[in-house]
């Protein structure tokens, strides 16, 4: 693993403190700096003391030669765009977002003779920010890395090696794939499990206190921060569009076999349901 | 805590089998005695060796003073109208069905001079199946009793103990009101759980080994039992029907925000979301 004289991460919640922890308990660095638009947090990464943390953001990336920009998706641009003029020839820009064909058209905006490379690690949690960061969250998960094929080698090699190093399994791919793949596991699930939890709320017979493990599973996801969210589900909107149409498209065909009784269908469909969740268990076992 | 003579458990599978475990080792009866339609399920039961297993149904249920039907609740009332003739004068009949209104209804099949409470233990599992029971499957476990007012009752007093015995909590609520509750808790998650599965298994993107945690969190109560689900469903249709409709409203106010664009409105339903979801694990703290 070749190691770097200094890692910057912007925007450091719950993915950018953990990269923050994770890097520095492996010793991938010299130093290491760190800064959060917010003060609280920047309190938390100050506690962690293993990195320099500043209010200013251009203070952060300077003299870095590895930048990891982990802000919301709907923030990058304006960050890309800041960072732009402070950063060293030569310094590797990647980010941690969970889109990707909206990144890369905004990292656009940084100078030549730095190199960008996209990366979306698989580690979020509806649990937000730097105080439940954790040094082992980026273990055994899967890492997206995207290039665009235009992208120097050599960075996507030492991306690669970084992720790898943080104990991730990478797959490289495509970033309209890599959207793709995403809406469907991951932001068509969060959109449906917000719609399932406000359904549920409104339904004449909800009782907190009857609430069981299936429910609580069913929407946990829904309790993901929403501004977060909402960059993301913007950023991925045609194919998370899409997917929500064919939610509905499955709920009114459940619902109208329902309406007229007809138990065949509903098994039917219930059936599919359960064959295409017991194949997530039987991926999973392998 | 009244004991009884004989407990006769019919239909025996994740929850029938549980409660044949947890009684006997509780001491509830002096004998307890099983049936299963499946003869793997009585093999599985035979050799808990707490109960004596009958091939025929009527058989089983022959001079019991507790008899807990279990099956699905779509087959209740032939069990019913089956067990009738060979019940003993003065034996008190329940049920564990997920839906009360029409159990009620189906059990006047039962003869003058037997009793029945209808009950329901929140206690399921996608792990359907007697080789899965255990004996504190209902311990701290929410158990519903729904008396019509026409019972006697010390019957409906013995059905209370009975189930504070196995470790429930017990809410006495009338059947219309318990049915509109697990339809909003349990019913319509599952059936909108079940139909994002379907979406998400359709969308381009799918990928099995992409799956995440919040995925298979989404989407686990998806994997239950078509046939025992398709009978819940349909016996409980009116109250799902209407929280599809909803589930429908709300997916299909969530795409349009996405479609034009409306951050504010995107941003604004999933943080009610969120607040919602949270509401519930506040709950669950207390």
């Amino acid at each position: 693993m070749p190691t770097f004289n200094r890692i910057a991460v912007v925007g450091a919640g719950l993915i950018g403190g953990s990269i923050l922890l994770a890097a520095a308990q492996r010793g991938l660095a010299k130093s290491y700096a760190g800064w959060s638009r917010s003060e609280k947090a920047r309190e938390t990464l100050k506690n962690y003391q293993v990195a320099e943390i500043f209010e200013q953001l251009t203070d952060c990336v300077r003299g870095a030669d590895l930048i990891i920009v982990a802000t919301p998706v709907d923030r990058m641009r304006e960050v890309f765009a800041a960072i732009g003029p402070f950063l060293s020839p030569g310094a590797l820009v990647t980010d941690a977002g969970s889109v990707k064909a909206l990144v890369l058209s905004d990292a656009k905006v940084l100078p030549r003779g730095v190199h960008f490379v996209g990366a979306h690690p698989m580690a979020g949690s509806e649990k937000a920010g730097a105080a439940h960061a954790a040094a082992n969250l980026f273990q055994n998960r899967l890492c997206f890395i995207t290039p665009t094929g235009q992208e120097d080698p050599a960075a996507v090699k030492k991306i690669t090696l970084f992720w790898e190093a943080l104990g991730s399994t990478i797959s490289t791919i495509d970033a309209a794939k890599h959207d793709q793949i995403v809406a469907a596991i991951s932001h068509l699930p969060h959109a449906a499990a917000s719609a399932l939890m406000l359904a549920v709320q409104a339904a004449p017979g909800f009782q907190v206190q009857a609430a069981g493990q299936g429910l609580r599973d069913a929407t946990r996801i829904a309790a993901g921060e929403e501004h977060l969210w909402t960059g993301i589900l913007l950023a991925n909107a045609a194919h998370v569009i899409q997917g929500l149409k064919e939610v509905e498209r499955q709920t009114s065909a459940l619902r109208q076999a329902l309406e007229q009784g007809q138990a065949d269908k509903v098994c039917e469909i219930l059936a599919q349901a359960r064959l295409a969740r017991q194949s997530l268990d039987r991926s999973h076992e392998k």
